[in-house]
């Protein structure tokens, strides 16, 4: 049973602001929720169907039995799919070594679902850290959840001003439409790869730092690729 | 000025049935717009504002000025934007020749970015042709006419139930969790590449049918890559 001033409190964390003030976000779904079961601190309250509840070992985690009408009252998803969790956000550094690895910088990435897609990325092929320029979608915001399937819980990441990542220490990749093929590139053993915005690429400062512009060979006839496509081709050539 | 009955014919086409019925698709946007201008034969009408109009020579077309509140009531984007085209979908031939090209199959693709993603990939590495199964999201759905970015004017496709895919000439490349890794199979001169469901992943009959299964390295923890963002990756080291 959820009392309206539950359903408004979950409402808000819809809402940035809310999300930043509560330190809170939300998960929802039986993937999602899987991948929260593992991280057990992080999880509030667990809001589920009976269904859910009754196949899930969900422990000593506190939960609240809702129908499939309450539950849509609280979701965000088209179609409200037997769990919702609140959970707490993570604690970020700030600061992240470049040297020795590989990071990701998204660039004024805006679309929620490219952020995550992103993410999940970098999940699977083991870059275990993401800067965003503060103009990229928020990590939190369900939408970039949802796409990142989970991997915003293992991968480290930060935002700040474009001016305050300090890249001159690695290679800096970046890509870019006119840059060298990206298969004429060895498998860097450290650096950075910047990804830009959907519709301006990569901007300055970031795009002036760029030491290695690469570009993912066209044979066909599109204008580009979808930036999470690109960044998933060249994390492929570099970590394989 | 947009009359009662326009407004409801416009909107009429976000629902696939009448999409079907009158042959037209919606596609919105100054990006998508510029790619329908190359192919003038398909505009049945352009519904802009004076920004959009004053600022490109459409020709000998069809048009209406809108208000931006007028383009409200007919988009289907959250902030919609200066054009919205109604144009023609075009002819498609049921049967391909596999021999000798790439093809990509889509199983079951249900996300609608997913599908026009995937679009966009084949156009980008030159992959020209490409088979729905029927239970796919449909080519001229906005949102795959959006995340196609125009590469649906320009890919050959159409949609079958999987039964009456005759795969048997050329090999089948299937990507699946637990396939031989994809560096190890050199440039394909010919074949299909399946890309599967986003939940299910391959089903049969298809599944049976791949006589290469094809895995991307998994060097970190994510469980899954989002299909498009594999179909992407296979298909550039493909092609390159």
């Amino acid at each position: 049973m959820l009392t309206k001033n539950v359903v408004k409190d979950i409402q808000s964390l819809y809402q940035k602001k809310f999300r930043d003030e509560e330190k809170l976000f939300i998960a929802e779904g039986p993937k999602l929720s899987h991948e929260l079961l593992q991280r057990k601190e992080l999880i509030c309250n667990i809001y589920a169907t009976k269904d859910w509840l009754d196949a899930n070992a969900i422990g000593n985690v506190p939960f609240t039995m809702v129908t499939s009408a309450e539950l849509a009252r609280i979701s965000n998803l088209q179609t409200p799919n037997e769990v919702l969790i609140v959970a707490k956000q993570l604690e970020n550094t700030s600061e992240f070594a470049l040297e020795g690895r590989l990071t990701i910088i998204m660039d004024g990435i805006q679309d929620p679902g490219n952020v995550g897609t992103v993410i999940r990325i970098a999940d699977w092929f083991g870059v275990k850290q993401v800067i965003c320029t503060n103009d990229c979608a928020d990590m939190y915001n369900p939408k970039v959840v949802q796409a990142s399937m989970g991997s915003i819980l293992r991968i480290k990441f930060c935002y700040k001003e474009a001016n305050d990542i300090n890249v001159n220490k690695v290679p800096v990749f970046g890509a870019v439409l006119n840059g060298k093929n990206m298969y004429e590139y060895s498998k860097p053993s450290e650096g950075i790869l910047v990804i830009g915005n959907e519709s301006k690429g990569i901007r300055e400062p970031l795009l002036s730092a760029i030491t290695h512009p690469i570009t993912i060979p066209k044979i066909g006839e599109a204008e580009s690729l979808n930036v999470a496509v690109a960044a998933g081709i060249i994390t492929a050539w570099f970590t394989h």
